[in-house]
Parts: structure tokens; C-alpha cells; sequence
């Protein structure tokens, strides 16, 4: 089947809008007609080549949002007419401890949404940046949102998921202090999600006009991290720190305001390292840094479940895909709030 | 009272022979003659300013042990005639979070065993190359091995707890794969520690000859880290890594080697920071980079009493304090198998 898409012919050209097949769904596939595309950094880096790898036509996209329209014979876990997301991944192994443990986002045959190896024409995925897909029910998410916030669910795929999977890792709560690095399309989604599971929020912005829009955003206490003084008076306090900050920075001016066996979590790779943190901040108070992506299929349902219970959703704008690339003009200066999305019904046109 | 010690009078000369002054045991200390004293690598980077902070005379030595001379007269735990140890710890506030939890080690008043602030004369704690100490009961350890291996328990003190309570915290042990990188004196008692505990324990060591020497010490296996076959057959295969190297170097050869949710522990601070690890490395499979400094007092108790049970001891070389020049000097070439201690009998000659 054909469809209409938009993607790049090549890293140094803009997104046109192009013509793609989907397979036809198989026993265990779904189907879907999408209704909105989330836009992420990772589009861009993948669509520009800044990332290795990239194989041409590229369509971008893995915050995918819309309604089932057809379904495989053995699928048990959709029908046609559900509403339903697709994040980053849509295929893995299933059989290794990750699968199994239901972090596919781990398993080393874990298969992007796109750019990914697959079966299919032309040899690689093509993401959500189209009128449709065909994915294999295991990774295939319900959603229970009311359909109006529809577009407004389609980040939750991947930068809902992203910073929800750390937070529950290191067990964000009530009674725990936790720091947000960065108020982009990942920040502003973990002081939603960290404010909703009961944590102390504290919003890290270079920024001191982004104070009022951080509180909105449910975050308790804002600090300018260009703030000496301001960053001292949190020394040795925080439980956890999701640093969503891709850019190279200063990690040691966030380790040392972790307490004794806490830890910073980083969701951005930087394309050049960031400077080397001082292994003494780490030893002193037994701090640890980690790193997280994205999270796995159970855990997306969660955070799905969790979003429409607390009535959460990403701050949006909404874009036509003729769009997109003056939109990644913006995403690069940080002029969003804080994500934009695709209406994919502007894909007919 | 006035007692023999070894120690420097400024950072760019050898160690000497001096007289200093213990205080009077008050109500709560122990006072303790010193039979023997481990010559841990911070002895020398303090004695030789190579940290900042050193007042001079510097008298080192943090892996003390020895018998009960005197007791005050609020001392419980100890007795006149027990043999005791100290290690790197002679105070801390006694009433922080870290002290209720017995993690005296991570309590920001912390008193180092030398080079520490103290209300006794001249200002700063001198330590273990000595005739004898005075320390609080709080921070003086039983001893329950036999006295003919007391020499060989001193290296407990600080090597010892410094490799046993990050292997307990990260929970080294039966069906857990755990690595030691670098075999020297923290490392050999890291190989001898976790195999104690039930690990399959692996060695890295970047020369081929100390293959056997590992095995001898517990390591299941060893592998020689600048063989990069070597390396690729243990890709995201340990749940531990317990690093031991001070000396910068490339973290990433062995980030890769954890598995999902697997750790690699520093214990060592270098002079000049390592090279930067790859964020990539930490957030493709939730990996952690985290430090540990020595361990708390109720930690190291329960140290001791496990390699008193286990038998184990410190591979030592014993020389008079006289040799401790020349010891430092082949404690830098690496030429000690693997811990020199002070026969603190000597300091009266
Ligand atoms: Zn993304
Ligand atoms: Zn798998
Ligand atoms: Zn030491
Ligand atoms: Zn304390």
C-alpha cells in the first residue's frame, strides 16, 4: 500500500513530501491511520545525518498517535477503531531477558520506529511523518485519553516515556527531592510527570524568564543554574536529577547537589562529551550517574494509564507537515513550547 | 605523653624520625599501642602534598592495629589487653544522618586518622605511624583474628573496606559476575573479597603475567584490558565492576562490559580526571558510574569479622618505619605485592 509521507532524500536537503509503501498487516499486525506526529530532536538528528547510519529516503517520527484500521488474524490486544500510540520501537527479539522483562527498549535487536533494519521495502523503517503504519501488536500502546487531547499524547511516546521510565526507576515520590535539568520537550514533561507522582520538584533553567512557566508546569522551586548562590543553598539535597540537557555542560554543578547515594540520570547524548565529571564529587558522597532511554512497552502503558489518570498531557503546537522544516529551525533555537506536532492530516494535501 | 612516630616536615623531604604527643585518653577513648601499620597511597599523596591541605609534620598511616593500653572511663566496647584496629576514620558530628547510619565515612565533618582537624596538639591528627594513638571507642575496631596474622589484618583498615563495602552496597554474590580492575592494594583484596562472597569474580589487569597470580587470589578468570578481544568476549556481561585504578583511563573499555542495569564503582580519585565517559555507553543499557570513599564504622566491623571468618587477610610486605622512603618509591614503580606494612616495633629503635 502507498501512502503519503514527508522525509529527506539525502542529510543536507529539507523534508518534501513523498510517496512510501506499508506491508500489508500480518497475522500479528495492526494497522493504523494516523491522526498526529510528535516532532523530536532525534528526528532531526537522524533526518540531517548528524547521527551515523542514516539511510535515505528518511522518514522521520516516533511519537505516532491515531485510530486502528485494520488488524492481523491473531491480534488479541487491539481492535479496529481503538485509539492508539507508537513510540520508538516496533520491533525487538522477544525472546532475550530484556524482551522478557518487558525492556525492549534494552534488547540489542531492539528496531526503531525508523531508520531501523527491517523485512520491509525499502530495507528500513519509516517513521510516523505519514498517513499510516503497520506495527506488530506488541508495540502498539493503548491510549485512554479523551480523543480532543489526542495531539497533545503524542510526545507522552517519546518524550513522555523517556523521563517517566528514569523517574519510576529511581523511584520518584512522595518524601523525595527531585531536580529537572532543562525545560525543552523532554524537561517539561519530567517536572509534569515528577510533580503528578508526589515528589518535591525543583525546575534547572539557565534561563531566570523560564521561573514562572517551570511553576506552571507543577514545579516547586525554580533555581538558574548560572546562579552560584542559588545552586549552593541545594547542596547535598537532591534524591534524584533527570537531566534532560543533550548540550555539553558541567555535570559536577548538578552531582554535587545530590545527597549521600543519590543519583543523576542523563536522557541526552551529547554529540561531543560533556566535560569529564570529577570522579571525587562521585566517590564523596557515593553519588552515581547513569544514563536511561527511553523505556520499555509495559512501562509506556503505564505511563499512558498514569497521563490519562492525572490528566496529563505535552504542551503543544500544532504544525502542518509542510511545516516541519522551518519547525526544526525553531526546535534548534528552543523556540517551541515545548513540542511541536504533526496534524498528519495535512499529509493529503 | 611523648612518643615516637615517622613522618615529614614539609611535602619535598623524606619521612624522619620524630617525638609527638598523644592526648590523655578521656572518658569515651581508647588508647592503643600500635604493632603494625599499612602504607596506604594516600599516606604518600598526603605526606607529599600532592592534595591540597597538608600542615606539616605529617605523620601518615590509616590501617592501624594493635592492642588496648588504656580505656576511659565511660568505654564499653573495648578493654585493656583487646586487639583492636582503626582505619581511616577518628571522628565524625555523631549525630548526622550519615552517622545514624553508620556511614560515618560520608558525614561532612568527617576526621581523618591524619591531616585532620582536632582540638589536640598541634591542630591536626597524626596517624598511625606512631608508637601508639588515642581514638574515641566509636571508631575503634575489634579484631577477632588470630594475633600471629595481625600484621597482614592492618591493610583491612582502609583497603579492605574501601573494596568490601562497595561490593556489599552493589550486593556482589552468589550468580552475580563481578569484575576488579587493577590488582594492586585495594584490587588484590577486592579478587579475595568477592570470591568470598559467592561471585564469579573476573580480573583486569593490563599485564599478561599477573594472570596467575589473579587466579591465586580468587579470580575466576582474568583478563588482560588492552586485549581487545579479550574485552569483546565480556561485552554487557557484569553486573559489578569494581574499579581500583587511580591512574586515568578509558572507562568506556569497561562501561561496555556491564550489563543492563550493571555498575562500575571508582574508588580511586585521579590527579587529572579520566577521560570523559560516553553518555552513549550509560543510557544504551541504563548502565551507572558511581563512587565510593572507604565505609562506615559498623561496616567495617562487620569486614573484619567476615575475613576473620573467611581468613582472610592483606598479601604483605613487613619493613622497619626506617624503609618507608624506600618503600614509597617501589609503592610508585607498582613493586609490592601488595600492601607494605610498618612493623611500628621498629619506631623505638
Ligand atoms: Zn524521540
Ligand atoms: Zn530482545
Ligand atoms: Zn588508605
Ligand atoms: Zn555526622
Amino acid at each position: 500500500m502507498t501512502v503519503k509521507a514527508y522525509g529527506a532524500h539525502a542529510g543536507d536537503q529539507p523534508l518534501v513530501s513523498m510517496d512510501i509503501t506499508r506491508r500489508a498487516p500480518g497475522a500479528h499486525d495492526v494497522q493504523i491511520s494516523i491522526a498526529f506526529c510528535g516532532v523530536c530532536h532525534s528526528d532531526l538528528h537522524t533526518v540531517r545525518s548528524e547521527w551515523a547510519g542514516t539511510q535515505y529516503p528518511c522518514v522521520p517520527g516516533h511519537e505516532i498517535v491515531g485510530r486502528v484500521t485494520a488488524v492481523g488474524a491473531h491480534v488479541s490486544r487491539h481492535k479496529v477503531g481503538d485509539l492508539v500510540g507508537v513510540g520508538c520501537i516496533v520491533d525487538s527479539c522477544q525472546h532475550c531477558d530484556d524482551c522478557d522483562d518487558g525492556l525492549e527498549n534494552y534488547c540489542t535487536s531492539m528496531v526503531g520506529t525508523y531508520n531501523g533494519p527491517t523485512a520491509d521495502q525499502p530495507g528500513w523503517t519509516m517513521g510516523g511523518y505519514s498517513e499510516q503504519i503497520v506495527v506488530h501488536e506488541r508495540y502498539v500502546l493503548h491510549i485512554s485519553h479523551p480523543e480532543h487531547q489526542l495531539a497533545a499524547v503524542a510526545p507522552l511516546l517519546c518524550a513522555g516515556i523517556t523521563t517517566y521510565s528514569p523517574l519510576r526507576h529511581w523511584h520518584a515520590g512522595p518524601g523525595k527531592k527531585v531536580g529537572v535539568v532543562g525545560i525543552g520537550g523532554l524537561g517539561h514533561m519530567g517536572i509534569k510527570l515528577a510533580h503528578a507522582m508526589g515528589a518535591h520538584v525543583v525546575a534547572f533553567t539557565t534561563s531566570a524568564s523560564k521561573r514562572e512557566v517551570a511553576k506552571a508546569l507543577g514545579a516547586d522551586d525554580v533555581v538558574v543554574s548560572r546562579n552560584a548562590e542559588e545552586m549552593a543553598a541545594h547542596a547535598r539535597s537532591f534524591d534524584f536529577i533527570l537531566n534532560t540537557v543533550a548540550a555539553p555542560h558541567d555535570l559536577d554543578a548538578f552531582l554535587v547537589l545530590l545527597k549521600r547515594d543519590g543519583t543523576m540520570t542523563l536522557v541526552g547524548a551529547p554529540a561531543t562529551p560533556h566535560p569529564s565529571p570529577q570522579v571525587f564529587n562521585l566517590i564523596m558522597q557515593r553519588r552515581t550517574l547513569a544514563g536511561s532511554m527511553i523505556g520499555g512497552i509495559p512501562e509506556t502503558q503505564e505511563m499512558l494509564d498514569f497521563c490519562a489518570r492525572h490528566n496529563i498531557v505535552a504542551d503543544i503546537e500544532l504544525i502542518r507537515a509542510d511545516e516541519i522544516n522551518a519547525a526544526y529551525e525553531r526546535m534548534l533555537k528552543g523556540d517551541v513550547k515545548y513540542r511541536f506536532v504533526i496534524d498528519n492530516a495535512s499529509l493529503a494535501a
